[in-house]
């Protein structure tokens, strides 16, 4: 065993270094047998304090919880790249279908030893937090991802076509509930609730699928494709804003909605004009223009931040999911802080947190629910309607402000992508109580079936390339379709 | 409101797309309210599905977890800095101090009602298992970390050096339990397991928070904090194997604990004959050569490998920690692959879980238990018999090998360094229920104060930038010491 390292020991003192440390070992071994002779005729105390007791019982937990996580990982990813490869579908379809596959629908299904075994009732609250934390997250990613430029400079165009994709689904939504509300809601919960819950639930666009299925046509800066991200993000920002205030009503009930309304304006006001501003003066323009890595103590005050707005929006009475949203949004979204942050975050959210999300929502979902005819009735009832709300709704817009009868079936195709974000919004639902475990069962059908229609008929309709076409000859602007 | 994107509507049709935007927003209001007085006279069904109420619960931890996380993600932070700035110490100590103040030997001591609204018992779970997490992730790293050239390659005397710092204090720690053991233990365990244990958790070298001291004083790579460095790794490696012998013998007891080691033994062979040549062969091999960020699946398969490694040794009934450990050891050291895995966690990890490990440890000090003169006097006993067996035990065997006294002296202070690894040995043998949180209290005062002491005794000892001194003239390496 030669040193690679230049010693500090004259090499003639190597046999000496060699007898010393030989001697020590067998020294100690022999020590430790005497004094643990001695030891053992000794008796403790009994047990006083059971401060160890408690926390003995969440080791056991620790390792079903790295179980579940590491299962949910490796089968989200292996059904993502799966769809992803065969399907063309994006991998976050995959990533919740590995969810549902890892619930009551079929894991507890067909083997419910291994549920069990997999995702014991016990571990249920622990993979719920760190979900929970992963959406908080995740929710901070995409308010940092939101170009404002694509709100403040869109054409009146973007404005209609993205307020008919939200007014038509939420109206039929709302009509719907009609039908649904005597059958499926529960007695605490207000009609009014219900229908603006069901309505903007149907209205939801997944902005993150939505840009990642341009991405992999590599349609993003087409036009087509740079219209219909703008009108998800319109419809984003909207239906989040609707979402808070459907939370406030449910939480606060009638009485207390104007004070949640109240606080809420209060935060957002703040926010834009307290917060943004110190944050601005006083951090965010010191480290855009340093280099290097971001220090921990910057990252430590985006951290921060970020939770305690979401701390705020939570205690308000709408969900932490806002505060996060709206912190990353105010935050500038290019340059060195939100590059790294991104850098640092994003695969980590996205590999390790949100598998564990889909998998929570899996264990939620259960087709067992749907136990009748007249509920799979339903179930194609509110992916029709969704449908017809989101598809039809844009469609039309696109068409009466001008745009070619392709472009705006694209457009309303588009739309029509809820994924994951719709989870999001159903899990809230399904928190606050304003839907039941079978109106979400149903609804993630509906996510599913949407967003997985996205990509075929796209394909159907404008081929693989579509987007580089020509744009029809009702456009006014000059400039040909870009792609990256 | 101009348009800044080429819009897809000629401008002549402007106005009109304005006012089919105005109409149908207030139609969308009309359409809701009439469907809203419709659907109020109905009634909905009593709740018969409980699912939603199990998990409302955890909405409302939900607020309190993010706001513990965010208040003691700036905490430690601050105290971190606070420490680095004025103390010249390293930040770790500041953090560990933060999680001590938020416990109850200050916060829960000078203002009961706020520490029982930050960190009430139902929140202690779910910060328990996030900081588990973290520390699973945080030894993978540690594993990642250990430079197989600084064991493989090093000299005789490092050798020597290090085991001699592991046995003296295993041997006083073990021979200090011959009066701790009938005061502190209880009952149920054996005084072979308190005994060894103690010895182990005094037998502590904290690589990181060595690494840092030295990194701070740009001493890595002189010869003196080459030899440190190297015998820390030999310590951190040797310490934990004799812990994860500790902890089967104390989960196993007597009877099983042949078992157990039989398993470890499968384990680690398993690990290094089956585990590593297939992951080289069929992912590592592959992903050092490609270029540009790792994909998805590579992250996925780096999680899964260390979540399985972690669940297996929990299994066997030594700690996750060794597990993923033990996956970051066998993995390259160097490359594409560890370095960008150390660049997306590494940060995170630091920031967002451990400080809230910190405060998990913390919540679990209480100066409270330490109430006698007794309970002081035994706490300063164990940080001398620490200081004794770790500096003494070094000092001894680098003068022994014929290192100089003043670099003999630098090592064994550097050595006497324990920091975070300490903080997780502590929770692990707390966990197991070998020691009691008296004896944990009084630990984690050790750990802090020899950690302390580092840094002002190095100073004392060799000034500010000592490691640059030529090294003593019994030294037969003829390289200078380098500063990096």
């Amino acid at each position: 065993m030669l040193p690679d390292l230049p010693s500090l020991v004259p090499s003639t003192r190597r046999r000496r270094t060699l007898f010393v440390y030989l001697a020590m070992s067998l020294a100690a071994v022999a020590i430790f047998f005497a004094i643990r002779t001695r030891g053992e005729s000794l008796s403790a105390p009994v047990a006083a304090v059971g401060g160890g007791q408690r926390d003995g019982a969440h080791t056991a937990e620790l390792a079903h919880v790295l179980l579940a996580l590491a299962v949910i990982t490796l089968l989200a990813r292996a059904v993502g790249v799966f769809v992803h490869r065969f399907l063309r579908q994006p991998p976050v379809i995959g990533e919740i279908i590995a969810g549902l596959m890892l619930g009551p629908s079929l894991l507890g299904w067909v083997w419910p030893q291994g549920y069990e075994f997999l995702l014991p009732d016990n571990v249920a609250p622990f993979l719920g937090i760190i979900s929970k934390v992963g959406v908080v997250l995740f929710m901070f990613l995409v308010g940092l991802e939101l170009d404002p430029k694509l709100l403040r400079g869109s054409a009146h165009s973007t404005i209609a076509v993205s307020h008919a994709s939200i007014f038509a689904p939420l109206l039929l939504g709302a009509a719907l509930a009609l039908w649904l509300y005597p059958v499926y809601a529960t007695g605490d919960v207000s009609f009014t609730s219900f229908s603006l819950f069901l309505g903007v639930s149907l209205s939801v666009t997944a902005f993150p699928v939505l840009a990642r299925i341009l991405r992999d046509r590599r349609a993003q800066r087409t036009r087509l494709g740079v219209t219909a991200l703008a009108c998800a993000a319109v419809d984003d920002v909207s239906a989040w804003t609707l979402l808070a205030i459907v939370a406030g009503i449910a939480t606060a009930q009638m009485s207390g909605a104007a004070w949640t309304v109240l606080w809420v304006v209060v935060y957002v006001l703040a926010m834009l004009f307290v917060v943004r501003p110190l944050l601005t003066r006083w951090f965010v323009a010191r480290e855009q223009s340093r280099e290097g890595p971001l220090s921990h103590s910057a990252l430590a005050i985006v951290f921060a931040s970020l939770l305690l707005s979401a701390v705020a929006t939570e205690a308000i009475g709408i969900h932490a999911l806002f505060g996060a949203f709206l912190l990353g949004a105010i935050l500038p979204h290019e340059g060195r802080l939100p590059e790294q942050i991104r850098a640092k975050l994003e695969d980590v959210v996205l590999v390790l947190f949100l598998p564990s999300f889909f998998a929570f929502t899996g264990m939620r979902t259960s087709i067992d629910l749907l136990s009748g005819a007249r509920d799979w009735l339903f179930c194609a009832a509110i992916i029709v309607v969704a449908t017809l709300g989101k598809f039809g709704g844009s469609f039309v817009a696109a068409r009466a402000v001008g745009m070619s009868w392709r472009h705006s079936a694209a457009l309303g195709i588009m739309m029509n992508t809820r994924g994951l974000m719709e989870l999001i919004v159903l899990n809230l639902g399904l928190d606050l109580g304003v839907i039941t475990p079978t109106v979400f069962t149903m609804m993630v059908f509906m996510a599913l079936v949407t967003t997985f229609m996205t990509t075929p008929l796209l394909d159907l309709l404008l081929g693989r390339s579509g987007f580089a076409d020509p744009v029809s000859s009702n456009s006014g602007a000059s400039a040909p379709g870009e792609i990256s």
